[in-house]
């Protein structure tokens, strides 16, 4: 035809029945396609126009599959799926000091590469194509998130507590500058800072690590206001509760994600406002724990960016999104009596475009020209995705996360059909199990 | 060797490496086997014991697959699948009112059996051998279990509505008369009768359907005391709130199952327990329509038997147990403000052996000789499954219910590896498609 314009190449096309595309408008695509090149999206729309747009140097035809941008776990201590299972249904302090921590006491930088790309494995089965991770040996969780080809931020984090056998602050914090060091530039991978809590952190500490991330450019993040519990003591030590506290060490800013936010009274949820700090929502973790419920509703009703995390696989016990969010939706309806709370396009949101946010990297959690090429796709065919009558409902409320058939970073397919395709899976589950045992005396 | 008996034949030996048996000592076995023979449990034991006891027709070796007991239904409304995602995030009276009737108005016997059909499909797919149903032209819900070969609890149910185009309570207490009849005998399918709740049927109409159920030994189930407004509406209406009320009518016995009580206090919890009656608890449903927090440890606890049910997948949207299982427990944990709380074994025994007693079936839920050879198994391989150190935490916390390969009903593999072995499931996908379209006009 006279007007017609030669194809543009493009490095794949993904062809599905549905494109949830977590634009602006929050299209949702029937029979639609995603063009990508260079590890970000080229195009989104249509599949016959895409078709006719582009010429891919490869297609994948994900047939009756809904595409959805890859889910960000905007929390979490990856490694711990070397725990699971290791002590539930048990009060947080005989958790951490009986079993958790004589645990935690012999674990070496292997043993964390290993756990954390068992989380890898979880994640990437369940369409998480980013996570933030606060743990310890973190070259060695920076090396399974870069051999598994997924996106992280990787966490350094400090403590002030002897007991345990953590490293010193001093330690931690050079330790940070040089993770910052090793991993800028780097594509997929983000250092970040993180206190553990202002109650394992003494006020100079945390005010080092507001200061290395402030001079890093590098997202500062922290446990905070997990239980009403954690208020009290932080009013009997320091004057004020956990937020206000926060404020007056210059700790909250739009460069600020706080893990849990439960405890939370109006007055603080007004500081995070206005200073633009964000929370990472986690559901399960609270619930498990008995921690109580995040005001989520009035965070969001406030202006705040809310992600959505699974906190430690050892206090969940899964790291699976898809679960997660019907988790998140659920609980905020029971906890303000309001059916209409919490929509599942607003926990889609949480899981996708606000946490990328609340990351500080707001590229991520949707499918548009330019952002970078992270998506999952679930099986449309699986009974619970039938009949369809709408796919954000389905994803949210439905979906298990074992639906999940293909997930890509970066334009690279990491995880399909059951597969791993960027390590040695088989070996890595047993060399887990043997680890585990040794760790946990099981 | 001298002393060496002649291997016993049986069916099926099944051998995995871990078998969940929920027998009175919740034995869990590594490396073990069931031994199946007439659809029912043979012998369970060890690998190496079963193997040399036991010359099967067949045996199915799972490798690092998890046994356990197929899980137990026992509360739902099997085709309103069809009606998945039709709406979400609403009230109960706008969800009905402009949605759920309007929509079931249209339904036929042959929607029914599709809609049916498929939450088969999606129960076995998870895990679930055995449903109770209550909903519309039940000859075609036990055409469908039938088909798919399924073990299930079919009601009757039964109204006094006339706006909604409803049958008289006359005309549905003579169905289910025929119903009890016609499933008479039935290895797998048993007949029961539900008056839908208190606020939807006369006095005489549950009294009616109380006497049917005595009079043909069949399981009287209803809902009841779903919120806190029932108990308001109960007092006004019959000067009762809804448990006196019921005890009142005669419905309170060792042989009623009451779906949802969530709105209890102390007096109705203990009526409950004195006259036997069970409970079905749905924490998905209770959440999503924001009814509240069932006293399930408060019931647990006076001796009530609570059972595991998804309610229907409109307002759930799912039909897995496993994510019920995970919501159960995690939520009387925050709910009571006690991580201790609902421990897993407690919930997995709601999901098994408690779900059989509240139905009346109490051979079922356990692998133990004579038992039903009802079982599913969990693929050990998937990495929210690692590194395993307890079987009972990673099925109720960890796994999405996406890891189930095999399910079996009476000896039977009904499900395998994604496929499904007694009924044409591509063929149901797309007609239950077109049905729904139908139906909802989407
Ligand atoms: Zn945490
Ligand atoms: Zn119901």
């Amino acid at each position: 035809m006279e007007n017609a314009k030669a194809p543009l190449p493009c490095d794949i096309l993904v062809t599905a029945a549905v494109v949830v595309t977590q634009n602006d408008a929050r299209e949702v695509l029937r029979d639609a396609a995603v063009a990508i090149s260079d590890g970000r999206v080229a195009a989104v729309g249509p599949r016959a126009q895409l078709t006719a747009a582009y010429a891919p140097a490869e297609t994948l035809d994900l047939g009756e599959a809904m595409v959805l941008p890859g889910l960000i776990n905007s929390h979490g201590h990856a490694a711990m799926t070397l725990f699971r299972g290791l002590c539930d249904d048990e009060t947080l302090s005989v958790w951490l000091s009986q079993h958790i921590w004589p645990a935690e006491g012999k674990l070496t930088a292997e043993a964390v590469r290993q756990g954390t790309l068992l989380a890898c494995a979880e994640m990437l089965a369940s369409g998480t194509t980013c996570f933030l991770d606060a743990y310890f040996y973190n070259a060695a969780a920076a090396a399974a998130a870069e051999a598994a080809g997924i996106r992280a931020v990787i966490c350094q984090g400090v403590f002030d507590m002897e007991s345990a056998g953590f490293k010193s602050a001093d330690a931690s914090l050079a330790e940070g500058a040089a993770l910052a060091e090793q991993l800028a530039g780097h594509d997929r991978l983000r250092a970040a800072v993180f206190p553990h809590a202002v109650y394992t952190c003494r006020r100079d500490t945390l005010e080092r690590c507001a200061a290395l991330a402030r001079d890093r450019s590098l997202l500062l993040s922290t446990h905070a206001a997990e239980t009403a519990r954690e208020n009290d003591d932080c009013l009997n030590a320091n004057g004020k509760r956990v937020i206000p506290y926060l404020q007056e060490l210059g700790m909250l800013s739009p460069r600020t994600l706080l893990a849990h936010g439960v405890a939370l009274d109006e007055a603080d949820i007004a500081l995070l406002a206005a200073s633009g700090t964000a929370v990472s929502h986690c559901p399960k973790s609270n619930m498990k724990l008995a921690s109580g419920i995040a005001p989520v509703q009035a965070l969001r009703q406030a202006g705040v960016t809310v992600g959505l995390g699974t906190d430690g696989p050892a206090s969940n016990n899964a790291l699976n999104l898809f679960s997660e969010m019907a988790f998140a939706a659920l609980l905020q309806k029971v906890g303000t009596g309001d059916p209409t709370a919490l929509e599942a396009g607003a926990v889609l949101d949480m899981a996708t475009r606000d946490g990328a946010a609340a990351l500080g990297w707001p590229e991520l959690g949707r499918l548009t020209p330019g952002a970078p090429a992270d998506l999952c796709a679930l099986d449309l065919t699986r009974p619970a995705l039938r009949p369809g009558l709408d796919p954000v409902s389905d994803a949210v409320y439905a979906a298990s996360g074992g639906e999940v058939v293909l997930t890509m970073v970066a334009g690279r397919v990491l995880y399909r059909d059951g597969a791993f395709l960027t390590f040695d899976y088989e070996k890595l589950r047993r060399d887990a199990a043997d680890t585990a045992a040794r760790l946990t005396g099981r």
